[in-house]
This record gives C-alpha cells, structure tokens and sequence, in this order.
C-alpha cells in the first residue's frame, strides 16, 4: 500500500467515525464532535464537509440550551432517502413507508390469503407502495432499500425462501430478484419473526437486551433469538422454530408429519378451530351467535367470548397459552434469556394469554432460570414486522461498509 | 495521544500480529510471516527480536521441505510455561498438566465425593499437583495458569460459585482467592460442561463447528453450548442447564422441587437408582449377582448388562437414552445445532445410548432442523473437562490483550 493510498484510507475510517458519531449523537455541534472523537476541530471540518457532499448529513442553524446566538448543529439527513418495509403474512400484508431515521410515515395493512400465489401477492404489494410513494410524495428513485419479511425459512446461505408452511408456490420463488427489478436498490430478505425480534431489539420492548427471544403467536408460532446483541439463525436458518417443539403428553398429528407439536394447540389457526369444534358442540352460546351472523370463528371471537367470561372461551385461552408455556420454560431453561417478548395477532388477547404463559415458564423453570426473566408483550403491535426489516436496511445502508465505501468513491473524484 | 506514543502502539499491535501467526502457523521462515502478514522482511526481524526477548517464541534450525540447507524456524516456546487444568466432579477428580500448545504431558484421576467439602477436595488437588509437577520436573513458578471445571453454575458478573446440586459447602465459597493464594498466575473458574464444550470446539468432536451443543451424561445432565463460535453463557450463567427440562408425561418428583425433571430419567444417578429398584424386585438375575458381590449398582453394570443381553439392563438404557433425546428434539427445534456432542461418564455406554437418543431426535424434530445435524460420542472421553480448562486459560495468556501487554511492557523498559 502506499502512503497515498494509506492516507485515502486512514481519511475514509476517520470520516465514518465522524458519521457514525452524529447519526448516534446528533443534532451535533463540531466542537462536540472533535471531543467524542478525539479529532482535532480542523480535522473534523474537513471531514464534515465531505459528509455533507454525501447528503446524508445537514446543517441545521438551531440556538441550542437556550443560547440565544444560533449555531450550526449536524444531524443525519433523515429524509436523503427512504426506505420500504414489507410484510408478507399468511392472512394478509402490510407496508410501511420509513425515512432513515426508521420513523414510519405511512403504513397500510390488507387482508388477504397468501394462497393466492407470490404473482398475485407481489403485485398488489407493488401497486399498494406505487399509491404510497404518490400519497406521501416521494419519488421511486429516493428509494434506498426494501425489507421484507415473510413467514418461511430463509435458507442460510443462498438466502432463498424454502418450504414455506401454509404457501403454495412460494417455495423457491425468485423473491430477491422480483423485487431488485422493481426497485434497484438494497434488498433484504427476512424470516417474519426474526424480522419482528430485530424492531424489537432496536426500538422496542426489547430495546438494548442482548439475550432475547421474540415469540410470535400467530396463524403459527415461531420465535427470533437475539444472543449477544445478535440475531441468530442456526445452521440451517431455522433457530427459533419452536412451533414444531412437541408435547410430549399430546397426540394431535401435525401437518410436518410430526405429532403433539405446539402449533397444534397453541397457535392463532388452533384456537380458532377448537372454537368451531366446541361451538359446533354446543359448548357455548357466545359462539354460537357468531357462528349463525359470520360463519366463521376467529381467534379474536375467542378472546372477546373470554372477555365477556365464557367458560369455554376461557378454557381454550387458558390450554393454548399453558401450552405455549410449557415450551417456553423448555427454551428458557436451555437459553437462560433475560426477556421473552410475546408478539404475534394472539398476542393481542392481552393478559389473559400472557398470564398462562407466566404461570406454566415460572412453575416449570428452575429457580435460577427465571430470577431475573420478564415476559412481557410486545410494544409495537402489529408494526413490529415492517419495523425490523426497515431497521436492518438502515442499519444496512447506513453501516460502517457502506459509508466507507461511499466516502471512498467521493475521494477518488 | 503524541506521536511517539502512536509509534509504540502501532509496533505493539504489529508485534502481536506476527506472534499469533508464528502461533498458527509455526514453524514458520522469517520470509512465510512477511508474506502472511504482509509486512517488509526488515519489519518482521525487528518484531521477531523482540518476541524471542518474551521468551514465548523460539528459533530453530530444520531443514523444511527436503531443502538440505538448514534454515532458521520461529515457533511458539511451547514449554515456556504450564497450565493446569482441574475437573472437580461429584464422584471424583482429574488434574491434567499442560504445556502451552495445549498437549497433555500428565493426567491424574481420582474417585473421591465432592460432599467431602471444599477444604478437603482442594486441599487432595493441591497435593496431587505437587506431585505431579515434581514427578515433570516442573518448577511451581513456571506455572503461568490454572483452570478449575466444576458442576455447579458460575455467577455470570461475579464468577462465583452458586448453590451447586449435590455439593453441600460449596455454595459460594472462595475457590478463586484459594487458588490465587496457591499460584500467583491467571486462574480460570468454569462450569465443567461449559469447559467441555471450550475444549470439543477447540481440540475434540467439535473442532471449528460454530454452533454446537455438547451434553454430559454423567451423575446429573448439562450441556455447554456454542453460538457462532463462542461459548454461550445465558442471562444469568446457566444457560444449557437441560437436565432440568421436563419432560411433560414424567411425574417424578425432582430435588429442585419441580417434577418430570430430564436428570430423573435420563442420569446416571437416575440409571443407577433404577437399576436396583429393578434388581431388588428381582427383575434382573444379572444385576442381583453383582449386588450380592459389590452391596451397589452402578451405570457402568447395567450398561454390562445391556451388552450381555440382559432384557431389563437393555431398557433401562433405552428409557434414558430417549427421555435425553425428546428434550434433546426440543432444544435442536429451538438452536438448530449442526452438531451434538454427547459426553460424560454415561455416554461410556456408546452406541446403544447414542442411538437411542438419536431415534427419539431425529423422530421427534422438524425435518429441516436435521437435515443437516449429526450427534456424535465425544472423542476426548474423561479428559474433555481438563483440557477445555486448559484450552480456555493458554488462549486467555497468549490473546491478543496478553501479548499487547506483553510487548507493551518490553517497549517501555
């Protein structure tokens, strides 16, 4: 290397360092600048100034602790770009429209099956974030990233989708490519609940917990681990797929070819079918009215028949949120985290779901176990997917790999 | 921080550069480090000088690749200075001396209970290792590092000992300071499997896999666990704590005051007790005869047992080889190891154990979770504990932080 290029390089690492201290700390003055660095003030304006030609960084003249003189303070350039963060869910999809600040400016949630095809889904998808862009003003071309999070496996290596549950024609399908064609920029690909223990770990519930386990009670049950800060995704991208963790003292055959597995009675599409099955019975009034006006039982029919103290409701909540229990305090004991997160479209049946998880993990965990866990429902609702994959595109575009490579394609100029 | 301040820092990293390639690679030419760490030849000299002033490297003259001249080698001074690695188990002790490349020159092992107390077991160690340093020739003062395995949960901040299973007097009590009094080096306290685990990853069964379990089947279960190659320790420092998952269609009551607990089962303590419940209800005319004679029944007999055909010894094993692999099925559906490595004193037993287990795992997981998954016998059988103690205190004297110390100190002087 020589001592041109070794001067390009050291100029590059210190302009990131720069960067990542106001995207951290900003608004910020220069002179704070130059002490959290350790730069002189000489050093860090000439810095400054290149960042400033990136456009991800701005100037605003603000009087900062009530001086009243002005002064020139730099932040991140929040709105230099924006990104998409897409949910891909079995009953439906949502959307949500980000600045690089990762604040959420437009979201938009549809029902629909995702047996309807990856062709029709994407469709809709592309022509709901057309209508998007045109309502919030933004142009395609200010796009610098698309995230989305889908409810199958992604393959470790090649990052393909593999065998999604419940979604025909998906296996395979050429998502990555799809959606570099439509838009030429960052594309991440993401589980759904990795993707919601990501916005978990970074602005929600879970925000700064290393050891967490994001569990997501849905149309199924899957988790997301954080270990040291980290998402993991285990040999084969499948860590956390505890919807497939058996019972030992249940039967029920599962569609994986398994038996007793959690997905089995403790998932959203389990409660809602022994709903039906008790309401067919006879077993509860409360359904019955349902039933006759909709012809259908859902979860939420279930959680508002607990609400109004139907015993049968009741029952069914208490057996599926005890069963998730008890494979949580399985995991509990084996990973030893520090929070267990309960997110997922069951989830929002509150306490009453919640309190059976508590009750079976604290009854069936060793002691040391649990003296320092929570179990606590997760803050961002039904948000918390578009949320991380938005997260890890930022965190993407804005990485230490990619402003310094930015920075040094601006020094070569 | 002035600029000869930067000078001596950037020698110091540049020197402990070279030392962890002449590590991992040695015996290596002056002109092989040059090319590796894409130094000048001069720059490398300078730094070798400075490393063979440590003592931790050394030189010497080999003819390499037929070449007839002799040229001069670098590599680590692997009797520079010894380890000592120490497993303290419930039904005994073993004490293995090492030099600094991690090979064991002296092994010693003991039957002895740990509930004999803390003064009279250390006391038994320390003994032992004078013996074994004199019977080396090893003077007590080359002794740059001792590490101590034991089965009980090290406090994650504190490093101390907490309320160890079958360890009356050994709850908190001051293991670290006892050894500091004893050797004025580095001293390492882990929990034995966790130790087992370090020492499979780096030297045994393991060796480089990132994500890998190792489970002791010895007088109780645990299992170390490694995440994208590091040891995974858990919120509270017991993670991997598995003997105590229950197994939900096991009513056994368990001395942690829960019940259906995987250590009532699938132990050697749990093998063991029902070997003579079985024996004493004159089940098994093999067993009856080695209580007439030993008053006792232990593992190693109903595994005897086992092999000669004995009906009642065969499903004593096969009961407890699939109680650990149901939970086992639970753990790798959450982890999604690539690897599981089954040591301890029970899995002496060998293959009809393992494959006991391996039924129950590879019967009870979701198919992608093993697609890839192999479960394998430890290969370092009852040495597995000492040498992951010793593997863990040579990487801690001869890590980066140790040598830039190191070098530091030399520069200063």
């Amino acid at each position: 290397m020589s001592s041109n290029d070794l001067k390009v390089k050291s100029a590059v690492i210190a302009g990131n360092q720069i960067f990542q201290t106001i995207r951290e700390n900003g608004p910020i003055l220069r002179s704070e600048l130059a002490t959290l660095t350790g730069m002189s003030r000489s050093t860090v304006s000439l810095h400054v100034e290149k960042l400033l030609q990136t456009q991800l960084v701005k100037e605003e003249e603000i009087s900062k602790n009530g001086d009243k003189r002005k002064k020139s303070l730099l932040k991140l350039a929040e709105n230099a770009g924006f990104v998409i963060g897409i949910e891909i869910k079995i009953t439906g999809i949502s959307i949500g429209l980000f600045n690089l600040n990762v604040e959420l400016l437009d979201f938009y949630t549809e029902q629909v099956s995702v047996g309807k095809g990856p062709g029709f889904i994407i469709n809709l998808v592309f022509e709901t974030i057309d209508k998007l862009l045109v309502k919030n003003k933004i142009s395609s071309k200010s796009i610098m990233g698309v995230g989305m999070g889908i409810p199958g496996t992604i393959e470790k290596n090649s990052r393909i989708i593999v065998g999604p549950k419940f979604m025909p024609g998906w296996n395979k399908y050429p998502l990555r490519k799809t959606l570099e064609q439509r838009f030429n920029c960052r594309i991440i690909l993401e589980n759904e609940v990795n993707a919601m223990a990501v916005g978990s770990h970074f602005v929600g519930t879970g925000k700064e917990v290393d050891n967490l386990l994001f569990v997501k009670i849905g149309t199924g049950i899957g988790a997301g681990i954080f270990v040291n800060g980290e998402l993991y995704r285990g040999s084969s991208g499948s860590a956390g797929d505890i919807g497939h963790i058996s019972i030992d003292d249940l039967d029920i055959p599962c569609h994986c070819g398994n038996y007793g597995c959690l997905e089995m009675i403790g998932s959203g599409a389990a409660i809602a079918k022994r709903g039906e099955e008790v309401m067919k019975k006879g077993g509860s009034e409360f359904l019955t009215k349902i039933y006759e006006k909709e012809n259908k039982i859902t979860v939420e029919d279930i959680s508002l028949g607990a609400d109004h103290g139907d015993s049968l409701c009741l029952e069914i909540i208490k057996d599926a949120s005890k069963a998730v229990g008890k494979v949580l305090a399985k995991v509990a004991g084996f990973f030893n985290p520090s929070l267990i997160i309960i997110g997922g479209g069951v989830a929002e049946a509150g306490e009453k779901f919640l309190s059976g998880i508590r009750e079976m993990v604290f009854m069936r965990s060793y002691p040391i176990i649990t003296s320092e866990l929570q179990i606590k429902k997760s803050s961002l609702g039904r948000k918390a997917c578009v949320l991380g994959v938005a997260t890890t595109v930022v965190n993407e575009i804005l990485s230490e790999n990619s402003i310094t490579d930015l920075l040094h394609d601006l020094s070569q100029k």
